[in-house]
């Protein structure tokens, strides 16, 4: 009798992937188009939704997934700004996988959503082994990080659509920074993917950005 | 016959906590005392770590554990600094434990080192579940994370014996940082935790750092 071998985290994974692709076809069917949002603590993922809402909430119905170990200051924030949000709150977990957004999807009501925004765990490296259901993926980097972090974090950068570099405003005090050095490297390893400069904070260069998600959106809704 | 359960995640910890121990113990017999040094990718503990080296280079003999999923780019730095280095690359994993470290040591003279820094993944979730067999923890927060990472990873912030806050020369930029409200914060959670205040980068508050990590070590050769 040959032995049985269980690789627990293949297992997870696969079970995982199956029910992201289960979430992936009812988003279609209900045109919403989600994005999954990636990025360090810290690195500026609400600030730059609640800005991307305000630019986007006449042409886009737009939700928002908040996603956190503790807490819901995130969603406060996003309620506010008169977007859709729902909490998921891990108590512990470092990510967010298929059956942790479920139980949030249920709870909306998807016709009425043609953008929803998945705000991930802040963390570099957990979140990228996850397929969520999301069809786009995007990771946050924020100037004071360092633009090091792509050979730290070489998953993260290689499985994403796009990298938003934020705080660019906070360059002059991060003169260490190269927007060069950092461009290369991601493009080394990820050629395909869209790369934006910008402030959340004073909204420079923001309008690329809200302009590349709206062209996402698009063709997914006429489809 | 009754049910077997195992919970996976339950056995490897305490798989890891007997390691842990054993390590401790070893270190104790050397008089090496190890600190686990933990933040969020980007928060400026290898900066942290080059200036402290220089301040206590003449008193002590220091060693960095480096710990990274890719790149040997921070090792490289702390080599140059004449400080002892080893690199540990852990090609995916999210955090370290105790049988990742003991190879590490494993390659070191520890009656040469009288303070041994391990730097940890830039991670604040997974890297606070695993004892190393370090005595002392230590969680840098940078201003431009903000004031309110405390109340999202809540554990972190709960397992370290001080807080340093690093970046403070960047306050001016980031004016919505306040750092009545982050002690006050980290207080609630962890009332005997040390709080520092400091920019590794301009040296301003790095000297009370030092003085501390010296009155850590001097008990620890003494007994």
């Amino acid at each position: 009798m040959a032995i049985r071998y269980i690789d627990i985290k293949q297992e997870v994974l696969s079970a995982n992937d199956g029910l992201a692709n289960k979430l992936r076809v009812r988003l279609k069917e209900h045109k919403t188009l989600m994005i999954n949002v990636m990025s360090s603590p810290g690195a500026g993922k609400t600030t730059l939704l609640l800005d991307t809402i305000q630019r986007l909430r006449e042409q886009l119905r737009i939700g928002v997934v908040e996603a956190d170990i503790e807490s819901m200051v995130d969603a406060e924030k996003i309620e506010q700004s008169g977007a859709m949000a729902v909490q998921i709150r891990t108590g512990g977990d470092c990510h967010i996988d298929a059956p942790m957004l479920k139980p949030a999807l249920d709870t909306m009501n998807l016709d009425s959503v043609d953008l929803l925004f998945l705000e991930n765990i802040g963390n570099l490296v957990c979140p990228a082994e996850f397929d969520t259901g999301a069809t786009c993926s995007i990771m946050l980097l924020s100037v004071p990080e360092g633009d090091d972090k792509v050979l730290k974090y070489p998953l993260m950068f290689s499985v994403c659509d796009a990298v938003v570099i934020n705080k660019c405003d906070t360059l002059c005090v991060f003169d260490d920074f190269s927007k060069e050095a950092v461009a290369e490297r991601i493009r080394k390893l990820n050629p395909k993917a869209e790369i934006f400069f910008l402030s959340a904070k004073t909204g420079e260069g923001v309008e690329a950005w809200a302009g590349w998600l709206s062209d996402q959106v698009r063709p997914w809704q006429e489809e």
